[in-house]
């Protein structure tokens, strides 16, 4: 049944896209890896909008999906045994993003669709919009193509994508795109406004009690320009956090006015297995600060790990900043 | 020169209210008590696209306005000694909500431009959208009308008026209008990356500081359906915390997962002279309870103040909120 990928992906617009779907059936849809709204939200609406046109579809169960998202694809989670005849892929720019109950469909992905530039090409057919912030605005025009018209359901989960994917808006990442579909996905009956309650202007328990802990302790350093936090294990017990109550928390020291190197030093599995997390305005390079220290990533976001403890981890740090903020 | 307006006002539509400023001259533009960016962005905004069709048109300095919002209007503060023909007024529900420098104008406002369905049409004309979430949808519209256009300027200072209102279109009020609008006055030029990441993703050490002491003392009751939260003298000195720095603070303990009433019980001029927000859910009136102490306002947000400590309010109001939590 299952093709192996040639060496070149096939790149189609949103329209062959749609076409390509509409001529085949027996759909199974992959997620990636710690699994964020956009490829959940996608994933639901994609396996609805397919259902919708009559065909079978599928979302393979994602077992790092957490309850926050799980609602948005529970109802379309592929039964035991079945037998796909395409594998779809979404928001997923390479196949290292896989979970690992996606080893048997490693080189055997039909059509991946997707936003990041950084697509590896690894599927036969590649739906790629690199320009657009979430990849729920392609799947938005492939079911406009697909159906004709959206549904309140695909509304739902395409508003998901959306605003979870542009931290409701708010990002660098959002276009005048992005507000025209969601204005759409509105007029669809997308329930936004229990979404932004829900999604945005909701913290745990946890959240809070962690984020309290963050900004009563944050440090300053270089006048100000340079902002640590440092996230302990004992920290995180005392207010009973799990993975989903400390989402992005990386962002709070970068959020403070005046800070261009937002730094989090998280203890992981004990006190001497810490994870760095490097965030950085235009103006310092937070991929050449971590790569000082075996990490890297991106120029405004970048991380790190070390087996030393967080109090190791800042003065080496802040050693190594002097580099980057000479002047002060 | 100024004409008593009569016991009734004139409603306009938008195409009118353009029809009516092109007919017109010299113009001066009022803003409202403790001005947000709505009012703020609608009044530079407003000023701009009436120059751009070669009127004379200025904004009266607003001693409130803080440097957050200060540069959106800056440079159409009206000169001393500046005669207008027509007084307009953005925003603004009631003369009530005039500030001190606005006596002269009280009765004698020739256009107000709002949103709010409360206004009390106490213009000689009134064009009125209670259904939109800011007034600078409503601007957005008439500037279209008189200029045929959007320019870069304006459309930043519509752009502040939209995501202000809403919070970065996370606010129940957004609706799909906001977003086509936001949509358009991006492709018009606001510079809204800059705008959201100053506006909504930006925080002062002194916002930081107060947060912090909040969230560590937020304190819950009737099973964590009600938070309470104190702020006191003591706190905000020590943060060195100006009105700008707790700008929506009493909608944090609201913002906790599973609360139903948030409230904030803040010292203002003494240990003795609090005041109380209440913000609720749809399923807790927040007006009925502030009533109880004498103070009012909407379903889901009320206040009140009392001359009495903070422990004693929060005693009164945990014995009050027993009626309206009976089954905790």
């Amino acid at each position: 049944m299952m093709i192996r990928v040639s060496e070149m992906s096939v790149l189609m617009t949103n329209a062959q896209t749609a076409a390509w779907l509409k001529a085949r059936d027996g759909f199974l849809i992959l997620t990636h890896r710690r699994p964020d709204g956009d490829t959940v939200g996608c994933a639901g609406a994609l396996a609805q909008g397919l259902r919708e046109c009559g065909k079978t579809a599928y979302v393979l169960s994602n077992p790092e999906i957490t309850p926050r998202f799980l609602r948005f694809v529970k109802d379309y989670i592929a039964p035991p045994g079945f037998e796909p005849e395409h594998i779809l892929v979404v928001d997923t720019a390479s196949e290292e993003l896989f979970t690992k109950n996606c080893d048997m469909y490693l080189g055997a992905v039909s059509l991946c669709i997707d936003h990041h530039p950084s697509n590896t090409l690894y599927a036969e057919h590649t739906c790629l919009e690199g320009a657009y912030a979430s990849c729920g605005e392609i799947i938005f025009e492939i079911l406009l193509d697909l159906t004709g018209s959206i549904s309140s359901r695909s509304a739902e989960q395409l508003y998901v994508s959306l605003s979870t994917d542009t931290g409701c808006f708010a990002f660098s990442n959002t276009t005048a795109n992005t507000h025209r579909v969601a204005a759409l996905l509105i007029e669809a009956g997308a329930p936004y406004r229990e979404l932004n309650k829900q999604l945005f202007r909701t913290k745990t328990r946890s959240r809070i009690q962690v984020e309290g802990a963050i900004f009563s302790k944050l440090e300053f350093f270089f006048r100000g320009a340079v902002a640590i936090s440092t996230i302990t294990r004992e920290m995180m017990e005392s207010a009973d956090a799990k993975e989903d109550d400390v989402d992005d928390i990386a962002s709070i020291p970068g959020s403070v006015e005046g800070v261009r190197a937002g730094i989090t030093i998280r203890e992981m599995t004990s006190a001497r297995d810490c994870k760095v997390s490097v965030r950085t305005t235009s103006l310092v390079d937070a991929h050449a600060i971590c790569e000082r220290f075996g990490g890297g990533g991106h120029s405004m976001a970048a991380g790190y790990t070390q087996n030393k403890t967080a109090s190791e981890i800042k003065d080496s740090l802040l050693e190594t900043l002097r580099d980057f903020f000479p002047e002060q």
